[in-house]
């Protein structure tokens, strides 16, 4: 949960009145995102989220991701869509931050995903992928393959604080990611972080998808294998495997998958699962001991890595080739 | 803020069930009050708060709580009001604690409340003094006079940890309260805490008042103390006798003061303000020293008590007999 700067009145209402969106009534900072700051307003015409820009976002990044919203929602991508003030601009700024607004998402997320949830991140992510065709900016992804091994050394080498025989365990990952990592994929913008909590529905239909302070250029299956880890693991950390079926089902019957791309899989799930493992590891070491908000266990990753490296091919995932 | 306890969409739904209010459409945990977790709940019909009481909370004084607002709408105050289900109930169970829903209310609290804020909030105290009156429901002040001794004790005599010379200073404070605070008041039901973030306002115009989870029954006028505290004090710590007077003169055009009530009313701020830095110190003192929450600066209310200490009459709160 994330609210870490708090709004005067008068700074908001100068902001509100940048757009054409009526007068606020209410403002309440909400429990979603965790790098931003993010208010759920309310005017007198309708309701707005609105974004404080903290420091673990990089400014120069979010005219991809405002400009991002806009163009998936010019083709039909379920998202926020950010607002134009009247100046015509979406980025300004606010508290002494970036800020912009977007429309208000209906819809919750399932805490308890199941299997027609999946079907429709399947989906989802299909459109996604051709939706983000022909965006005209780019955005490296700053947590894939390359940045792996500096992540790791940013651990200092204290993963063993964390479970016994991790620190070599990753190694060895790190290594086998090294010759197995893909090369020669169909790649597009991606979302990257599509977990339950950035999906939202009514009832069991998709209503949309939100918090793309991640998406950046990769390959397509990549984001694929993000969600099999974030979507297809039972909380006893066991691969429902079908669940993985619906959701690669669901998907290509939007876009199919290349040969290629199926075959990249299991590396692309276990580099993936590296990801979150690393990233979560970074953050358990490096927060206070007695810090009221605990981060998520690392460990649940190192789990899901091991099934991926274990699996004895692709009908593991429900896929045939 | 304060959203402890995630509730998992089923729940949820079968929770809302039992009211007539329509279905989901979003639910957001919401950085509103300090003890409880509270949610900001839409519906296709309307804006609801949920709020789970959590440990801090006795379930014990809850229909107090509830029923206390059900008698305040009743009586025209404008504050949030319960949600009775289809069974006629207010309180039930959601995620393993007490919950209930209130209504929505629209407003936001001032950051920076200006004089005419607090000569509305000295309207609204005075407003709550006799809506409250005829309520069949009583509670002791848990925060008054009588456990500040007890309260100080669990401090364990680390005062001085937090600024030099505080010990012997609350100690002599103690004592000092211990002859003088006053015996015979008019009493009746009081907020108790209402501070400027539990104070909306649409505009200049106060639309309600929220988290009745300290009210009970005490001296009228120890409302006053504890708002003379709240809402008077600059920034920079120094006291604007002109805030003071617009509050008090908006409380007498509602409710006169009795002479007896002026004459305590020194006494009685000075204990509001030793009764927020007593809970703030050892809030201050039993907080994690990495913890990311950081707790308010005990010694705020100890320069406020400074003040009240140092007054030469009631012309300090702009108050003539």
């Amino acid at each position: 949960m994330a609210v870490y700067t708090d709004i005067a009145n008068d700074e908001l209402n100068a902001f509100i009145a940048e757009y054409d969106i009526g007068k606020v009534v209410s403002y309440k900072g909400i429990a979603e995102g965790v790098e931003n700051s993010n208010y759920l307003v309310q005017t007198d015409q309708d309701s707005f989220i609105l974004t404080l820009y903290e420091k673990r976002v990089n400014p120069a990044d979010l005219p991809f991701f405002l400009g991002l919203l806009d163009h998936l929602a010019q083709n039909d991508f379920p998202c926020p869509t950010p607002l134009h003030g009247r100046d015509g601009e979406v980025l300004r700024s606010l508290a002494g931050r970036p800020a912009a607004m977007v429309s208000f998402l209906k819809g919750v997320w399932h805490r308890k995903p199941r299997t027609v949830h999946c079907a429709d991140v399947g989906r989802a992510m299909a459109r996604l992928a051709l939706a983000g065709d022909g965006y005209a900016l780019s955005r490296a992804n700053s947590l894939t393959h390359a940045n792996w091994r500096p992540l790791f050394d940013s651990c200092e080498g204290r993963a063993d604080s964390v479970a016994s025989g991790l620190h070599r365990e990753i190694e060895v990952e790190l290594d086998w990611l090294d010759e197995n990592w893909p090369k020669d994929l169909p790649a597009g913008v991606i979302h990257a972080d599509m977990f339950p909590d950035n999906v939202f529905f009514l009832g069991d239909a998709l209503s949309g998808v939100i918090d793309f302070y991640f998406a950046c250029n990769d390959f397509l299956a990549y984001e694929i294998a993000v969600c099999l880890n974030a979507w297809c693991f039972e909380p006893d950390r066991q691969f429902n495997v079908t669940k993985a079926r619906h959701m690669l089902q669901a998907y290509q019957q939007i876009r199919p998958l290349s040969e290629a791309e199926m075959l990249a899989l299991p590396a692309l799930a276990r580099g993936a699962a590296l990801r979150f493992l690393l990233t979560r590891l970074y953050d358990w070491l490096n927060t206070p001991s007695g810090a009221l908000v605990k981060p998520h266990d690392p460990l649940q990753f190192r789990d899901y890595l091991r099934f991926h490296k274990g699996i004895k091919g692709l009908a593991a995932y429900g896929l045939e080739l």
